[in-house]
C-alpha cells in the first residue's frame, strides 16, 4: 500500500504529526489528507513530552513541513 | 472537504499562521489562498505569545514556509 | 485576486521581502515575478532593524525561500 | 539504476533513514515507497548513537525531508 | 524580464550565490542554469567576510537552496 | 551543458556532496542520478574536515536536500 494510502486509511482516527518548526509534535482526529499529505486535523493538541499542552482546534498543516505521521494509539 | 477547501472556506475570516523563519506566527484576515496554499492577509500582525506585536498591513505569504493554519477566534 | 497576481501588482514598486538564510529582510524595487514567485529586484538593500545596511544592487530571489513579501511603504 | 529504483529493491528489508527534524535517525522495515520517496516504514525505531531509543512502530514519512536512505544492515 | 531570464543573461560573468548550509556564500563563474534555477559553476570559491576562502573549482547547486543571486562585480 | 547534465557526466566517478542535516559533506562513487538529482552513491564515506569518519556503503540522497556536488579529486 503506497504512503498516501495508508494515510487516507487514517481519515477518522487520532494520528500524531511531526512538523518543522516550533510545534514539534501534533495530535488530532484526521478529518482528510490529500495527494501533498496537507492535512486537516479537528480537536488538535500540541504534544510536549507526551503531554497534552496548547488545544489548537481545527488546523491545516502544509504536507511539505511534515516530517513523519503515526498512529496516535501505537505510540 | 480538502484541506484546500478548508483553507479556502476560511476567506473573509480571521486565521493565524505559523511560518518558518523569524515571524513565527501571524494573525490576518485571509482575502485569498491558491492551490499551493499561498496566501493574501489583509490587517496583519506579528504574534509574540499571544500579543499582536507589529502591525504588517498587506502581506503574501509563499505556502510552502507555512506550518499550519488554524482560525484565529478558535485559539 | 490571487496572491500571484497580488505580486504581480506590486512590479515597479518598492516591497520588503523577508528570507530564509542570513538575510533575513530584503528592500528593493520588484522588477518581475514569476509563477513560482521568484523575485528580481533592483536597488535592493538589506535591512537590519528597519535600517538599510548593506547595498546588494540586482538581486534574484528563489521562490522558495522567501517567507513573506510586503508593500515597503506600508511597513 | 535510478534511485528511486534502488529504493524500491529495499522494500521488505530493515533500512535507516536520516530526516530533518528532531528524530534524525529511523530504522525501520520498508513496507512501501512512492516515486516522491514518500515512505511507510513498521517496526520502526528513534536511532540515538547507534542504539534503539523509542519504538514508532507504523510511521509514514514525507518524502521532501529524508536526507538519506541506507540499508540497515551495511552500516 | 523574467527573473530566470535574467539569470540566464548571466551566463558566463562571475556572480555571488547565498545558500543555505555551511556554504553561505559562493563566488563563481556561471557555466549554465536551468528552468528550477539549478545552477553549474566554474573557479568557484566560498566567500567568508567578502574575502576568497577556499576554492572549489566546478561546482552545481541545487535550485532549491539558493537563497539568492547577484552578479559578483554589483557587490 | 544543463547542470543535470554535468552531473550525468560525474556517474561512475567519485563526487562529494554537501547536504543538509547533520551529515554536512558525504563522499561516495556517483552510480546514478535522476531529473531530481536524487543520487545512488556506493563506497560512502562521511567527511568531517576532510578526513574520513564514518563509512556509509551504499546511500540513496534525496534530491531537495542537497546543497552542492563538487568532483571529489578537484577539492
Amino acid at each position: 500500500m503506497f504512503p498516501n494510502k495508508k494515510v487516507q486509511k487514517l481519515v477518522g482516527s487520532r494520528i500524531q504529526v511531526e512538523m518543522k518548526g516550533d510545534h514539534s509534535l501534533l495530535d488530532g482526529i484526521l478529518k482528510s489528507a490529500d495527494d501533498y499529505m496537507n492535512l486537516h486535523l479537528e480537536d488538535t493538541f500540541e504534544m510536549v513530552e507526551e503531554e497534552r499542552q496548547r488545544s489548537l482546534g481545527s488546523v491545516v498543516l502544509r504536507g511539505n513541513n511534515i516530517i513523519l505521521i503515526v498512529p496516535a494509539e501505537k505510540q
